[in-house]
């Protein structure tokens, strides 16, 4: 069994986001799987999505579970440790160690709450820039992400050019449509009326957003899965032999979803889930003034992934990304990998999607 | 313009529930349009959807806006009253005048609230059926309806065989799927999470539980629309000419959203929806034990419609009604009708679709 711990760096520049706010200070956390080599030209870094963290791969001591990634991520696997440098942080804003809404903002000595500024895919892609210059890496041999991960993964090829050599970008879209950020209006709306999100001010009022919180995620749950792949597990598969004609679970994935919005609750801050939304809706590179002259100068390779069943960002949406780059003459693979797991197939083992990897991995290490 | 003014039918005889439960007493809304003949088989019934009432057509008195389906029913249109006599009802359950949630329960002088009880789309073409023998007709010409109201359309032909000629099922489903039946469950969390819904006596509690409500038909909203219809009405437009990085309107969708939602409260029960979602979830014909029995005995003609963008009830959907009605030899025709409107297609203007609904009742009343 893999043991990891986190480690954390203190940053102490100041640093300028996109929406013009200024982050005096902040600490990032983060965690590193496998050798960085002599030559420091086989790190990895991989983005993580809305509700994930830097907790990639292996396990915390004592821990039964691994990291959100480990089937992808170790010794033999698609992003092979025995070769590979992989380093994961914990974005800007996020509740699991770097600077966020539940961290103590150290000019008023309580936690920053609501008052956290809004952060974006660009700032969240300065800041992996600087754990980077820490760790004395100067190219990133892959950067790897899954959905918003992977808006994170495109972003650098147009912000640090010279320190990609490949970016994978899986069960991703160059933008959300309105029914993207329609969702996402929902959850922050389930959030923002739960009258113990205390207009963002729960953890001084020791309160949580129990309710909002929890139906956001049930919502995201059901644009993370296919309807093929809900009927598949669950159906119309009753929880007890018949109906009970009232207002209790009587369907399995009533249970279910009950059971992710409890779940989720407990290891995650309402805040952080806003920010993560609207750094989702903001997102939209193709229309930044500066994209022709920035996309002109990336010679990062590509890999795009897509998911059959995947309804959240569908194929076509990879395809948008993958049209756009072959415009501009880069170097631009694609697949589109047959699953019923809908969006969150991108964590799912799959001999396809993983053989992809694998190769597209092996035949691009350097040296 | 049309006048059109609500009428009631007061019912003694005790209603025995699917459920199990009795209803003593009780009320029922409906509106006509067009005239009875003599022989009185011009008679259609149109059965309403989840959040709509028998309010169908016409004006009422100073009112500006018209019934819910006005652009299909009405002098030369194609439900015509000029020859047919159309009759909608309120549902049991409902909100809008027939006995539910916001009646007085006599037996205990205040509302029912949440005592009311689960009701089915069996019990509703039971009530139909007893609002149909109260206005002396034998024999509806037509039985049309769409979403959960093809549901009851449906239904009809195998409850009352003898009472139907024809039956229009559009837009609809034979049963949910687990998808379905998931968003119906986070729009309930969101109701019955709201403390305001005050475990459902809101009423006597002087609440009304908006914030949850007007979540639950934002989240049916997106449902409605496709994901094309959204884009072309909303696209990623904004509100204001640039972003302001904060948690107040952005995009035009979320402007639309919040204003459907808070709309709705005013003019809709909690309650009500909570009883609707459940008739939907609960809907599963084929799988009752006498489905063979009661499909073979149904004579009624059919005609499915769907539409190619609807997500919500996809043309496969209704396409499994169709296939299950060949396989018993009845006589069906179906159409998928080209249209970007999504589930809400069937409520909308649209020459394809109002040709085929014209055409198939012009070709089918009797005499």
């Amino acid at each position: 069994m893999n043991i990891v711990t986190e480690q954390k760096l203190h940053v102490t520049k100041p640093l300028n986001l996109k929406s013009g706010n200024v982050l005096k200070a902040y600490e990032l956390a983060y965690e590193t799987y496998g050798q960085l080599n002599a030559k420091k030209d086989n790190a990895v870094l991989i983005c993580h999505a809305l509700s994930g963290n830097h907790h990639v791969a292996g396990y915390h001591e004592g821990a039964d579970k691994p990291g959100w990634w480990d089937n992808m991520i170790g010794s033999g696997k698609p992003i092979n440790t025995d070769k590979l440098f992989v380093v994961c942080m914990n974005n800007l804003g996020g509740c699991h160690g770097t600077t966020g809404p539940v961290s103590i903002n150290k000019d008023t000595g309580k936690e920053y709450g609501f008052d956290f500024p809004i952060v974006t895919v660009e700032d969240w892609v300065r800041t992996q820039k600087v754990l980077m210059d820490a760790l004395n890496i100067s190219k990133w041999q892959f950067i790897i992400g899954g959905s918003l991960g992977g808006m994170q993964a495109f972003q650098w090829t147009l912000d640090y050019p010279a320190c990609v050599s490949n970016s994978i970008i899986i069960a991703a879209a160059p933008k959300l449509t309105a029914q993207n950020i329609a969702f996402n209006e929902v959850a922050r709306q389930a959030i923002m009326g739960d009258p113990d999100w205390c207009n963002g001010n729960y953890l001084k009022n020791e309160k949580v957003p129990k309710r909002g919180l929890a139906l956001a995620r049930m919502l995201g749950h059901i644009t993370y899965l296919s309807d093929k792949s809900m009927a598949k597990k669950f159906g119309r598969d009753l929880k007890e032999e018949k109906f009970n004609f009232n207002f209790d679970v009587e369907f399995q994935i009533e249970s279910y979803l009950r059971y992710q919005g409890e779940k989720f609750v407990d290891s995650f801050d309402a805040n952080t889930y806003l920010l993560m939304t609207k750094a989702l809706d903001y997102y939209d590179p193709f229309n930044e003034v500066d994209f022709d002259k920035k996309i002109t100068i990336s010679n990062s390779k590509y890999l795009l992934l897509s998911f059959t069943s995947d309804w959240r960002f569908p194929p076509s949406r990879s395809e948008d990304i993958v049209k756009t780059l072959i415009n501009y003459n880069k170097n631009v693979s694609y697949a589109c990998i047959n699953s019923d797991g809908g969006h969150d197939a991108f964590l799912m083992k799959n001999d396809n999607y993983f053989e992809v990897m694998r190769n597209f991995i092996e035949n691009n290490i350097d040296g």
